[in-house]
């Protein structure tokens, strides 16, 4: 049976690599590789880095197909995904149908964790009842952004005996939850937090974080805000695409 | 000037340990090990297996302390911790200060990621300000038990666009919220889960997820919960400890 492994490789810095990716990556036969647009040259220099470093077979293939469009505009942002995700589907079944042996395995890399806003296993799982040929899939875990923004900025995501939440930039427009002190933001395309009218919340602010680029800003979120908004757009410019992601931290009540 | 890292080594498996926390390790001149009673063998066991097979540098110490008693029968919750952790913290201090000399690394190896709870950077921030011996932080991310029961169950946290909340036993109790319906529960010293009501939700449990003794059950949550109850106190009994997180998911709604 053919087997596709989902491995997560990290977000951004080749070291978040686990030995557990390493040894998966060495049962691979077709690393299967969508093009992301602008994300293309990082991904693919890290993908590169890590299949030089540590794959010691030399007989896997690299096999690339382009990512569908995807109507970023649309109002109906959900539909416009699931419909996106119906044409990467077809592109994946395709891929694993034809360019694995009934014995072989494919894998994607993907970045940071499998399990934290990423599709690949919705696709995998969406093709694997319909398709015709039958393949198994096993997920890696890696190092999400989430996990590597704490890092950087030395925190715990909680605070004792409470609750975090993950949530995404689009939400966050509609305001802080009231009862949730501590909520990381992905998927920011905008810079929601500088909406926010809380003056009692602190941000921890990292952009391509793990990597070289890593830029971090943190502090009281009203009076670091616009230096964020700020080094968000000077770095947006240069790169010609950003990757951020923040924590946002109620403090506790004045006694 | 000393330097401390704090090191996550995943949630069970070895082979969860990253390229990065390895480098650290083979930096560190001393290992802190604090005896976390029943886990005492499990940590140990995968700690040495970590350092036989990962550190080069003979030159390392393992220096091991008597975690403080801990009240966990205390009404007061939050207030046991915070005491446990006063008496924590003079222990890590004198750690620190005795053990190291001033241009050496100690760390400290935590089960899965240092920023889910888990208390050791709290900690180690509550005696930087106060010690006579300054020294550094850094953190290294780590697989989380999080991350180990999505892959195991192969499932992606969140849905498309949609937040995920990870929160403990003792919240749950109070319900599944309202208005997010995708909720990882850990520290759940009970079975909160068992005592909800919920009709539309499903439930993805894993216990020591991602080591041998990995446990996995998932599906409507009032058709196997029972069954997670009892296999619970099975292994419970024949480890004379659990370790198990779980995702609750709510179904949508059928139209
Ligand atoms: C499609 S999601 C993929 C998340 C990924 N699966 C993970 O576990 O990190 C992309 C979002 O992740 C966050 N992100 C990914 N890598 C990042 C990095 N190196 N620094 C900061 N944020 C990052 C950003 O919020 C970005 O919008
Ligand atoms: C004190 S917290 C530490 C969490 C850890 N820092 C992490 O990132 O996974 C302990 C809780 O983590 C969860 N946990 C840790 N390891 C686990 C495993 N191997 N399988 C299932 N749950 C685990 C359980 O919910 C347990 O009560």
């Amino acid at each position: 049976m053919r087997k596709v492994y989902v491995i997560g490789i990290g977000a951004g810095d080749p070291d978040h690599i686990t030995v557990q990716a390493v040894q998966a990556m060495n049962r691979v036969d077709v690393f299967f590789v969508i093009d992301k647009g602008h994300l293309k040259e990082d991904l693919a220099g890290l993908r590169a880095e890590l299949l030089s470093r540590h794959v010691d077979h030399g007989r896997y293939r690299v096999v690339e197909a382009a990512d569908p469009e995807r109507d970023r505009s649309a109002d109906a942002y959900r539909d416009a995904v699931v419909d996106w995700q119906d044409r990467r589907a077809e592109i994946y079944e395709r891929m694993i149908a034809e360019e694995l042996d009934d014995d072989q395995s494919g894998a994607f890399l993907v970045w940071g964790d499998p399990s934290l806003y990423d599709g690949t296993l919705r696709l995998l799982d969406r093709i694997a009842v319909r398709s015709a040929v039958p393949f198994e899939v096993e997920s890696i875990p890696g190092i999400s952004s989430v996990q590597a923004l704490a890092a950087a900025h030395r925190l715990i995501l909680n605070r004792i005996g409470r609750p975090v939440l993950i949530t995404t930039g689009r939400r966050l427009a509609a305001g802080m939850p009231t009862d949730i002190d501590d909520v990381v933001v992905m998927l920011d395309g905008g810079a929601a937090f500088a909406e926010l009218p809380d003056t009692d919340v602190d941000i921890y602010w990292g952009a391509y974080v793990g990597s070289h680029d890593e830029v971090l800003v943190s502090g009281n979120l009203q009076e670091v805000k616009q230096e964020i908004v700020r080094v968000r757009a000077e770095q947006r410019e240069r790169k010609g695409w950003i990757m951020d992601t923040y924590l946002l931290r109620r403090r506790p009540e004045e006694r």
